[in-house]
C-alpha cells in the first residue's frame, strides 16, 4: 500500500496513538488503513460415498486437484459463499451445510472454513474454472496432485472422521514463517 | 474507496473480465481492489460457574457491556486473536479455547467466531477499553445493557447448552438489511 484510498495522498506506516502495531496511515486525513486476514469458503460435497473434486483450470496451481472453495464475499453468510464457489467451480448445488473445519493458514493471512455438504443430484460439469469435475470414491483421491496443503487436510479429517459417522467441528493451522525465515 | 492505494490513480467500479461483482478497478495500474468480509475473533472467558463481561470504555456503544472480541489481525490464529483481544480488554488470560459460535453479520460485512475458554485465575481490571471487568453469575447478566446482539446470542447459546454440558459449535445470522431498505 503506497497511497491513501481515501484522499489520493502517500500513507505513511506508522503505530497509531492507542494501538501496538504498524499500519498504513494517511497523513493528509487521518484515515488509517487497516489489513485483515480474509475468509475462504468452501465444501466437501459428498454423494452417496463419493467426494466430488475439481481439476484447476485457473492459476495458482492449475492441473492440481481441489475442493471448491473461494473468498467470501461482502453481502453473503459463510454457507451462502460457499455453496456460491461450488456453484461456480463444479456447476453443482450442494445442500445441508455443516461448518467442519476451520484451518489457520497465518503465513498468507487467510482463514479456512470448510463445509460438509450433500450433492442435491449427481449433476456438475466442467466450467471456466475447473477442466475436470469428478466424484471420487477414496480410493482415486489423487494424493500426489492435490492444489493446496489445506485440501489436503480438509480430505483427511473427513476420512478419518467417517467410518464413525462423528464429524465434530475441527480446527488445524499451516504456518510456513518460520521456513520462510531460515 | 476513491484512490488507486497502488499507485495513486483515481478508481472507478466496474464489474472485471470474468468476475460478476463490481468492483473498484484501476484503470492507470490495472490493480482489482477486493473488499471482503472481516473476521471478528472473541472469548466467552469463565471462572467456574461465573462468565468474564466487560463494560465498554470506547465507542461504539460506549457504556453497554459485551465479551471481550475485536479484528483478527494478520499474521494471529482465530484462537490467538481472541486470547489478545481478552487480554487487551480485561487483563485476564484465558486457555482452553474452543471454537463455539460462528455468527455472519451480513449488513456489516462482519463474521464472528467465539470460543469458550476458562479464565487462568481470577486475576482481571479495568483497561483502556473496559470501564469495569466482572463476573458474572446468570443471574447477573445485564441482559438490558448488552453493547450488541452478537454478545447476546453468544451468553444465550452458552447458557442454553451449559446445563447439559454438551457444546456443540453453532452458527447464527444477524442481517439487518431489510430493515434498513423498509
Ligand atoms: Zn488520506
Ligand atoms: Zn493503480
Amino acid at each position: 500500500m503506497n497511497f491513501c484510498s481515501h484522499c489520493g495522498g502517500p500513507v505513511v506506516l506508522q503505530v497509531p496513538e492507542d494501538d501496538e502495531r504498524p499500519r498504513h496511515v494517511c497523513p493528509s486525513c487521518g484515515t488509517i488503513h487497516y489489513q485483515n486476514p480474509k475468509l475462504v469458503v468452501g465444501c466437501i460435497p459428498v454423494w452417496e460415498d463419493r467426494i466430488l473434486m475439481c481439476r484447476r483450470n485457473i492459476e495458482p496451481r492449475k492441473g492440481y486437484w481441489t475442493l471448491p472453495a473461494g473468498f467470501l464475499e461482502n453481502g453473503e453468510t459463510a454457507a451462502a459463499g460457499a455453496r456460491r464457489e461450488t456453484l461456480e467451480e463444479t456447476a453443482s448445488t450442494v445442500t445441508d451445510l455443516e461448518p467442519y473445519l476451520m484451518v489457520d493458514i497465518v503465513h498468507i493471512h487467510q482463514i479456512y472454513l470448510m463445509f460438509r455438504s450433500r450433492l442435491l443430484a449427481p449433476d456438475f460439469h466442467p466450467t471456466r474454472e475447473s477442466s475436470e469435475v469428478k466424484l471420487l470414491g477414496e480410493a482415486d483421491i489423487p494424493w500426489n496432485d492435490i492444489a493446496f496443503k489445506v485440501v489436503e487436510k480438509t480430505l483427511r479429517h473427513y476420512l478419518q472422521d467417517r467410518p464413525s459417522g462423528r464429524f465434530v467441528f475441527r480446527t488445524d493451522k499451516i504456518d510456513n514463517r518460520r521456513l520462510i525465515g531460515s
